[in-house]
């Protein structure tokens, strides 16, 4: 008999094969029995889980997120400097060929979010968790007094995000010329400035 | 007896009405006959020239691209100081309804690049070119010692593209929680310690 928990795995699982074909082959391109291929499931299964390309859309991009989440979780109580805030940040970048799919996905859900009102609003909660997160980690800082007093956490945070938005549209579309180390660098370039502590030494 | 100069203003009216539609209707949704409409020209005329979907988004993109460059070249050769370049930068921001529509066309076309070669190649030109113009300006600076004589240019302009895609990203997603304010005081943020002067008064 089948359980919950069978059926949540079973969810994830489709969804995983989900972004995996649709970072490889685009929206356009991706069917179902593609998706069910990959996810060692039968396209009856895919289609029972998800009742429409929109549907599975959402959950590749959920896997997605759900995945960045945990990741980023692991050192979200951690009390890390402004060095160790810049390498977290960094993992979110399209830094190797599985991340490089993830944002493939992104761009493939944000394409179509743009005039779609149930997509836009996941993808607003998205980005609300991520930045209240990111907001967190700089309150850390700043209460340890390596962040200025008066840093504005609300525009910092925006900052932060969409340096990581700007880099990963770069690099998503120009992989080849956008190595791991390019990306970093210009990172660490904008992001230290706003991250140096207000007493050196 | 039509002229070439007739040729090219046709063209380009199709592409800006191709512009209007896709930015409203969004690509999947946008109809040769809705651009014909809003163009004022037959849709053979909109055929003749444009003969895919993909064509005519290539000369959507590129109209927005040759207007984006056309008010840019206005202050491309002034003497900036780094508040005017801000200014400059911030002009590349969907702070209008006009600017938005633009950004979406944008959107379109850079969710279809992640997977056409073609489209890819376009993309990576454009902006190659606005980081050529950045990096000029960049120069500028540094030759008036309004810049840092070690600051890499390279870097820099990539950062600041990164930053305008970035904030355009979320803008044009969120355009009810992205005031132009909110985006210009983002980017101010941003951009004022990477373009300080090395000698503050």
């Amino acid at each position: 008999m089948p359980k919950l928990v069978d059926h949540v795995s079973r969810r994830r699982t489709i969804a995983g094969a989900a972004v995996q074909v649709i970072g490889e082959l685009g929206l356009d391109a991706a069917r179902l029995v593609d998706v069910a291929r990959v996810g060692l499931v039968t396209t009856g299964a895919v289609t029972h889980y998800f009742d429409s390309k929109d549907a599975l859309l959402e959950a590749a991009l959920l896997e997605v997120v759900t995945r960045i989440l945990e990741s980023q979780a692991e050192t979200g109580e951690a009390s890390l400097n402004s060095g160790e805030l810049i390498d977290t940040i960094a993992a979110f970048l399209p830094l190797d060929q599985a991340s490089l799919r993830d944002w493939r996905v992104w761009f493939a859900f944000s394409g179509r979010a743009v005039l779609n009102e149930r997509l836009r609003s996941l993808h607003r909660q998205y980005y609300d968790e991520i930045t209240r997160r990111l907001g967190q980690q700089l309150a850390n800082l700043q209460a340890r007094s390596q962040l200025a007093a008066d840093a504005d956490l609300g525009v910092l945070s925006d900052a932060i995000v969409a340096v990581i938005d700007g880099l990963g549209v770069r690099a998503t579309l120009e992989p080849e010329s956008w190595s791991p180390d390019r990306q970093k660098a210009t990172l660490r370039l904008m992001l230290s400035p706003l991250l140096k502590s207000p007493r050196p030494n």
